[in-house]
């Protein structure tokens, strides 16, 4: 163990702290990690049931459980091989089981951000909330699998950790965000439906991204946004429904109602950082990240405060910019986040991320629907598209402009490519690129097959008099506690002298 | 130091890891850690008050204060004993004391969980919300004093920590779920006095069940939930009201009281890996409990939505079914989620678990009035009672399948006692038996002792067409703001042009 | 590396693992720490742009750079050079730079805690949580650049961190506090205006204290609390309104806003214990606070709900009591919970913070508006003013009583000073009533020059007859959902047969 900055050591420790924390990084990296031939040697493994596999008594294989039943990318046995007298092995071992400290950030940001950020509308707070709640749970079991499938499939056995965890909920936010476009015109039946569809495209579309075509996408501007904004865009306009305006007296929010959209729009504020910094590699990258995004957010806050006071009658602000658009922040930094960007680039982005989505809501959301035919309920497409796409082409400047001059030795962690001399900067840029297309590519394509089948009758599509109204999936209790209050005030007895 | 599985080693970083971490395990393994003899050698912190013991500048205390004046187990003086030239010692120590990640999270679930899930009738949101507060905040101080004087008395000292705030937690948990039981039909005098006695009972069978009987219950399926749960419904048996239906107008919810219960609701579903997991061992134990929990989870939310459906009016679901029994999950893997439940069984246990629970609501709680003279406030029969006893049995179930080549050498930590060969996994399982029995006897006795007491007439319990109503114990405000928004329409001046 | 408290290795680890944990620590102890040579070492850093520095390839750069390209204090060099053969160095560098788990916390208290405590008012929630939204967001930024300029200023760059981030949060907080005093009286101009102000002071004084004074103050009893109330106090009475009564119908709250603000006080009753312990040294210090913070804080909830039912009419509990009392124990120990307070004196604190400040709501605001003119819409004078006061009284007393007997080794990381030698307990317990003085003055000097400036007509504040009114600054929508809700119910078609 040489000097503080010794490559063969720093690399290894790398490799281990990210057994945990790096989404993608460990997907790819974990057969270099001497993870296929460890599982070749306990042949008790294979199967095709997905399995928590335990230790084991021999000793071979305690070499390799020891670390992580349930991790499952296992680099103790190369760890070992390179340094094995090396006692902080064990001990960094048990501490890096422990549960990573943003671990529910993202659980927080998918179930109460999401779910209430869509409470906005005054009769459809029960099925945003409990619809999100639904199709949550049922994506993050779902994903997992699909997941499993294409990134942790060894020996027949798909292993879990809580990484598997963090990447379905990322799976899960991408089904959200579709479900933000068609909210209030959709039944239960339908929405599994698109979720069942939606997330293997997901994760067909991230393997091709991320393990294909090497592209870096740490917060998902592409995987993540771009591809549930398109989606559900795409989806909503086969849907489209042209006597919609009978339900359009429910469109809009009440003062209540408003208030709890602002509950999901503060938390998903607050823990967008752990959103894109959980998959980046621990230490600088995700420092790097959560004060990138941040700052991001902070100025599409301004921005969005400001512009939604300068195009608003009177200059009066209007409660769907603040809820929305000033989250666009942290959608614009998805991809370049982890990068180079410096505090001025993230605040610069951000700002133009926030003028340009409150825009978007004022100007473009009418025409989206009166040209384009797309009625987009949440405005997804200015909260996750446009942003999406900016973050994305961000993040091919960025890559582009990148140097081993800026990045130092941090090069590899953040561009493995770049930094083995397989890519310049500006052919990873250009993979970058490719990357959005393929993206919209999948959205598009995806989201019309899903809305042809969504179009099944079999599956209870609510009438267009019916929209944005939960009566027709809950039982609904009436609004007032009036009559109840009433008869107490009356008599007013007390029962505590 | 020699390899990476070495257990003289090994167990020592365990048990000082253990030192924030494990709830029971800790209580019972600091002695052997050498704190007794350590504490005996500094004779002035003799006393019977609660007190910060603080750091002492001669060499022999230097090495116990180092590691932690506030921490109750100090493993430091044995470790150093046999590590005494490591210097990874001094790394850890300070590592260790950092605030544990998942912390606050148990606070999250007391307080914010609890108190909003309340807060879903029409008129007992402030009660709901204030009373979950003063309880909670109250159980914490007196369950410090009274879990310290079972599991951390020395030297007539309590020794406190952050270990020990969670641990009060949890018992705040129970009281709260008992509370949920009466909720509406008892005054505050009533609920601290309930509290002041529940405590303590709680306390004396966690003691029984964890330290004498060497049960392994780290969610507390069975001292948590079911001890809560048929706490309150003696409870609330002995307090039958057969006149209540004077209130029973009350006893529903309106629109937005729902919306404020799911805050509840999705709050508990999220930090309850949290909640499961705070209490195991660090590492393996601890990540197996949080994506067991997880699993659990999302299943019951499935199973709940389901079935829901399936039993309601013209198959519309029921946000009782939603904001209660989604969370069975939890409460079922309480028990097994440390174990090798695997996924599969984590699944299976949440879905059974939903479904019970979501068919309890719908038709045992009318049954349970009716014929049982229990009334269940917010059904806590369902989501805490009979999950809880199925978590019980669960884990019957599972520590009886436990066999040294499924745990490998994880045993050791999830059962210390099987591990040693002191018990086979048969007699731990008949152990397990035997605790949920002691646990329904503790809870029966001393919920039908509690409401013997709680119908002291001096308590001011509120009267029969007074229940679920916030005016008798709160300053109530009106319910609308239309008088106060009339003016201001009217003349609208605008100050900012 | 000899034993496990020996002095010149714990300092150095010390040193380093404060990089991301001590607000204060860590800026003074900087330039020690090599820094100043290092950047001069790398020249074509000079600058006055505040920029994310990057790694460099060179081998000086790589030793600082490896740590923290965006990390301040870059305790690597010195530490390498004392320890140049330790393996854990590295170890330790990769994992220092996790992000702290409480990281966020204190963002869900200015954000969630803040935003909808102030959320009480009927007609003003937009603006409570849509400003502290804003302000929050700006002062973010602002307090980066000013608290940068003071702290961490190194050859014409300013640092950041995630550290500099939470040290900005602090001052937002403290803005919000000045907020609360002037809630519904003023426009969002007038708030950014005063926050450009008060940020500016805010870093003033901070500096003052705690590098000129070095007062300890690590949870603002003095820089945050008082400060902040008085700053907002004085604000308020130069912007005295004598016809606020025309708006005094809305200056109250409804049924459903009083939940929202239970949101707010919850929040911030829980992640309190980390705005405390945020800046504390890590280890013991950062667990005694935060035990401290949590013992007050339960005590002040119980001497907040017996004296509101003491003082209430019929013994009603009133709910501006409970929302905001209950929360004045985490601010009198905002100065002494990192000191030896016990359990004991943490208790008695937090009780007589929680009794005095419910009778400042009930007896003290109305004396204060009506015989000192002073507006406190949200009685920041009972929940942060006196208790901030008292808190910094409760931190010259236990400064006074510091021993080397009571905190042993530890007194050199609670009270550098003393434990060097430079001062005595009582000359310092004297600097901090000297910094209580210094921080009166400047609140009070600030808020009087912020109230004259906040009077410029060109800031648009709203009429008499205006305040606490939404419409003002935002699109409202209406109230109630009972004309969308009728049409349905009439032909009520079930689309999912």
């Amino acid at each position: 163990m040489t000097g503080d900055g010794e490559p063969g050591c720093c690399s290894d420790l790398r490799g281990q702290e990210k057994g945990w924390c790096c989404r993608r990084e460990t997907l790819r990296e974990a057969p270099l990690l001497g993870d296929s031939e460890g599982l070749g040697l306990a042949p008790h493994l294979l199967g095709v049931q997905m399995e928590q596999h335990a230790s084991h008594p021999n000793e071979k294989a305690k070499e390799e459980s020891n670390a992580v039943p349930l991790c499952r990318a296992k680099p103790s046995p190369s760890f070992i091989n390179l340094q094995a007298s090396s006692p902080p092995a064990t001990f960094l071992n048990i501490q890096r089981t422990k549960l990573p400290s943003g671990f529910q950030d993202v659980h927080v940001m998918v179930f109460v951000g999401f779910g209430f950020l869509m409470a906005f509308l005054q009769r459809y707070g029960f099925s945003s909330v409990g619809f999100t709640f639904l199709l949550a749970a049922f994506a993050l079991q779902w994903s997992t699998l699909i997941q499993g499938f294409f990134h942790s499939l060894h020996g027949g056995y798909i292993h879990v950790s809580v990484n598997s965890m963090i990447n379905a909920d990322f799976c899960a936010g991408a089904v959200l965000i579709s479900f933000g476009a068609i909210l209030g015109k959709t039944g239960p039946a339908q929405l599994l439906l698109m979720t069942v569809l939606e997330v293997a495209l997901f994760g067909i579309n991230e393997f091709v991204l991320l393990n294909l075509l090497q592209v870096k996408d740490a917060g998902g501007s592409m995987t993540i946004h771009t591809f549930g904004a398109y989606f559900g865009l795409v989806l909503s306009r086969v849907l489209y429904r042209p006597q919609l305006e009978k339900s359009k007296h429910r469109q809009c929010s009440v003062y209540h109602s408003d208030l709890f959209a602002m509950i999901g729009t503060i938390f998903l504020w607050i823990f967008w950082p752990s959103f894109n910094s959980a998959p980046t590699t621990l230490g600088d990258g995700q420092h790097r990240t959560a004060l990138n995004t941040y700052y991001s957010l902070s100025a599409s806050t301004l921005g969005t405060f400001a512009m939604s006071a300068l195009v608003g009658e009177r200059g009066r602000l209007d409660m769907v910019h603040i809820q929305n658009a000033a989250l666009a922040g942290g959608v614009v930094v998805g991809t370049a986040g982890e990068m180079m960007l410096t505090p001025f680039g993230a605040l610069a982005a951000g700002f133009l991320a926030g003028t340009v989505s409150t825009l978007g809501y004022k100007f473009f959301t009418p025409i989206l629907e009166a040209k384009f035919k797309v009625q987009d309920t949440c405005g997804v497409h200015n909260l996750h598209g446009i942003p999406g796409v900016l973050g994305a082409l961000l993040g091919v400047l960025v890559v582009g402009l990148a140097t081993h001059e800026a990045y130092g030795e941090g090069l590899g962690s953040v561009f493995p490519l770049i930094a083995k001399g397989q890519r310049t900067a500006m052919s990873q840029a250009m993979y970058q690129l490719f990357g959005l297309f393929v993206t919209l590519m999948f959205a598009s394509v995806g989201g019309a097959l899903g809305g042809l089948l969504l179009k099944l009758p079999c599956l209870g599509s609510p009438a267009d008099c019916q929209c944005y109204e939960d009566q027709v999936y809950w039982e609904v209790p009436g609004e007032h506690e009036d009559a109840a209050q009433g008869p107490l005030k009356a008599e007013e007895p007390d029962t505590q002298a």
